[in-house]
């Protein structure tokens, strides 16, 4: 099992945006508070869209209450990270998979990252970006996970309205 | 060389946060018209956060300008897709990348999406949601290609402060 873990996240638009993505892949969120929003935010909502009544979440007081509550192969995404996600064979254990992620202005804490030096993964970009947005980085990192599990369990869903090859062949043109 | 379009961008948010990833991976952005804001939006700005004046972008009348003006192959990403995007040898051709993403509330024009069924793809997911978030949607599929290029071309960048363990081995501790 998939687990995204949220370490103190401060914008409602992001946990909004990571909420839809765990919706659509299944998978349960974690929130260790303090959050830097109330959990039926408007903003939160609205960027969760319609799927907010879906969502599979549980909040805890601090890291403390978290860890003692879960337990599996934990990675932490940071730019402190000395390996790359890409890297790191998720499929290999048969343990429970949580992915933690820092607040947006100082990501996770460094006494937290400094305990779990060999499981602190980054994300490969240029020098130009700090980091990427937060809800980028979850997705990017949990659909790299899904893939080398080859989406196992998500259904690739087709609607009825494209069965075949019909519904787009309509709208063919010159 | 690998290329992220969007396809008449509604909302100023998604877009600044995919300047910000195509800044962190020295990739070209192609907008095309029209944009539901304006190109110097604050809002954009401040999804952008400091990347804006690093950003490589052009902009385009229509399709039809952008279609003339650039060759490679194109990809579109749609929920009518029939492939999962993770199913194409992204590396195989010796050509530039062209990524096409659809507007927030309706995607790809569906004439464009059936002159180019067989480079239909789509994100696995759940039957719960219609699609993800736009930016997620493009930080998930532009990270897979550069992970099959290995990302080539990008510094996986280590800060001087982090060289060796020093930096974060100073906060160790229960």
């Amino acid at each position: 099992m998939i687990n995204i873990v949220l370490y103190e996240p401060e914008i409602p638009q992001n946990t909004g945006n990571i909420m839809r993505t765990c919706v659509g892949t299944n998978v349960k969120l974690h929130l260790i508070e303090p959050l830097g929003f109330k959990i039926d935010d408007t903003k939160l909502r609205r960027s969760a869209v319609d799927y907010y009544d879906y969502i599979n979440y549980e909040t805890y007081k601090n890291w403390d209450e978290f860890i003692k509550k879960n337990k599996g192969d934990f990675y932490f995404l940071t730019r402190y990270g000395k390996k790359s996600y890409h890297h790191v064979k998720f499929n290999e254990a048969n343990k429970d998979i949580y992915l933690v992620f820092g607040k947006e202005s100082t990501g996770i804490d460094k006494k937290i990252l400094a305990n779990h030096l060999e499981n602190c993964l980054r994300i490969p970009t240029t020098d130009k970006v700090r980091s990427l947005n937060l809800s980028n980085t979850v997705a990017i990192v949990l659909f790299e996970v899904l893939r080398q599990f080859d989406f196992n369990g998500l259904i690739d869903h087709e609607p009825d309205t494209l069965k075949g090859t019909d519904f787009l062949d309509q709208f063919k043109g010159e």
